[in-house]
């Protein structure tokens, strides 16, 4: 038997199935970016925890130590951003492979605690070893903090919503495929992929608006993460495929090498974008405040229909067959 | 330049200078068993992570997933409880080598499972990926509460202190150099390195009561792990080898093998035996309350004296040279 053949998912399921009976009135468990414990009144904190894997999640040559510890917080901090919280500890675990020097080790370091400076976030814990093969593994929980009506679920998608990303998506898996197969890869691209920005201020800001439902960091792509909100919330989507924001640099490099941007945007993975859903009537009124507030522009690229399917259309409307996102087994 | 000549230690006197700037008022961060954080007047939560790699921490051969599971939470657990906490939740990582099954994964999730329920601890999150190699890697967060006034800390050793164990140790490690060995391993030697049973009522009563000083989960071998609660506490101690507690199944199996005991119950490490100080004239009725309440007998090995040396002395009064704890580079 492999683990291949339930996958990822199908041992979540079995997990959550386990511990069903140990769930706590104050504490909302798996299923979310994060866990939710209330801890005071109004007050909560948010749990995160994710391991990247060298081999799987990094290769030593595509990235720098510094880049990697930078990447190696942010992707948790973004998982804190999209559920509405600011981030403000984390702990770190890290095993390290043969290969690695004390002066690798310093740079992820400071890779790390320059993300950490950023948003003055602690770092409170952690465990360190040698890793048994070449391969290192890296381990973060990052922890925030959100008031009880500013917490946005996977869960809170209605029927009529618009489905909205807040920066373009695709850069990153680009980036990874242009590493990979040792071609050119502009420094932009590089850095969406080596050092993602996680959404702070921007889901901090979602998260103070009643009007957005549903909302999570875009990690294995959005065809992939879009069914979680679908599957929690109970409906389906439609998604305008040629309304996806795309970076310039992406259109160019992808026209240069005449490869096809769908597999990037859609199925790539890595944006740490915020994809969420909002009551069409207040979509005028949040994109200018949140032009204003934050900076950037919100993409509309679809809506919430009735069903439990996703389905994508071309500006024909013709309806598209999109790969899911990044498989971990 | 190789990690192993700054060591683990050297590392993270690296990281916690690094993040010296990045302290919070209501955080304790690096340096004891667990980060505390204040959570609301008297309430606190703790924190602590671990990582577990295959071929350094366990081997396949050795291990079953159940025990592995219940193994994996204990180990974090007895942190929790060696601050004067009760646990409450944990987060899992599990990054799973190619050599695994799905019905090797179930069981490990329900021996992790099983201690979980035995506690109370809600799974309340976690991550699930493929290996990069063979080797599997698991990581744990683990959550506990405690009011400010029971906190114990590494730091709070004072003169003349009594140093007390709960219980005995070398059995984890002694198991672990049989099974090595291909020895015939008894049961309860097997049960102490593969299942370690952490000391949760133990370390709440012994938080509970003021007379006790410092506290720490005896993980690396006491004397290493009493070398923390001494820098800490800017004092040295002397131990007597001879008092050091020690169960009949070891003194029968290293008689029998014709070895030494010490290399087990000093320098062995994995006990998770309770290591803390005590006021000498509270030891009487702390003992008599500590049997009546939680059961089982408190020795003690050593006390606290002035300088930064810790002395092991054995029943001649002679001093003794012991060798230092687990290296984890």
């Amino acid at each position: 038997m492999d683990l291949s053949k339930i996958g990822e998912f199908g041992l979540i399921s079995f997990i959550k199935e386990q511990f069903s009976s140990l769930n706590h009135p104050l504490i909302e468990g798996i299923g979310d970016d994060c866990a939710v414990i209330n801890t005071h009144d109004e007050h909560n904190m948010v749990l995160t925890t994710d391991l990247l894997v060298e081999g799987k999640h990094f290769i030593l040559d595509n990235i720098s130590p510094y880049e990697l510890g930078y990447k190696t917080l942010a992707v948790n901090l973004s998982d804190v951003a999209s559920m509405g919280a600011t981030p403000y500890a984390s702990l770190l675990g890290v095993a390290l492979g043969e290969g690695v020097s004390t002066e690798w080790a310093k740079e992820f370091i400071r890779g790390y605690h320059t993300l950490s400076e950023k948003y003055g976030v602690a770092l409170i814990g952690g465990d360190t070893t040698a890793a048994a093969s070449g391969a290192s593994t890296l381990s973060v929980t990052a922890l925030g903090r959100v008031n009880s009506s500013n917490i946005k679920r996977r869960s809170a998608a209605e029927l009529g919503d618009l489905v909205v990303l807040n920066r373009p998506v695709g850069d990153s898996s680009l980036a990874l495929r242009l590493m990979l197969e040792k071609k050119e890869c502009p420094l932009s691209l590089r850095a969406a992929h080596n050092m993602p920005e996680p959404m702070i201020a921007e889901g901090v800001f979602l998260g103070s608006r009643e009007e957005v439902g549903a909302m999570m960091d875009v990690s294995d792509g959005i065809a992939s993460d879009l069914r979680h909100i679908c599957k929690l919330s109970g409906c389906g989507a439609k998604i305008f495929v040629s309304d996806i924001p795309q970076s310039q640099v992406l259109k160019s490099k992808c026209e240069e090498l005449a490869w096809p941007t769908m597999p990037f945007t859609l199925s790539g993975g890595e944006d740490y974008a915020l994809l969420f859903t909002l009551k069409p009537e207040a979509y005028p009124s949040l994109a200018r405040h949140y032009l204003k507030e934050v900076g950037g522009t919100l993409s509309v690229i679809g809506e919430i229909v009735e069903g439990e399917e996703i389905v994508f259309l071309d500006s024909a409307n013709n309806q598209l067959d999109v790969q899911l996102g990044f498989r971990h087994f």
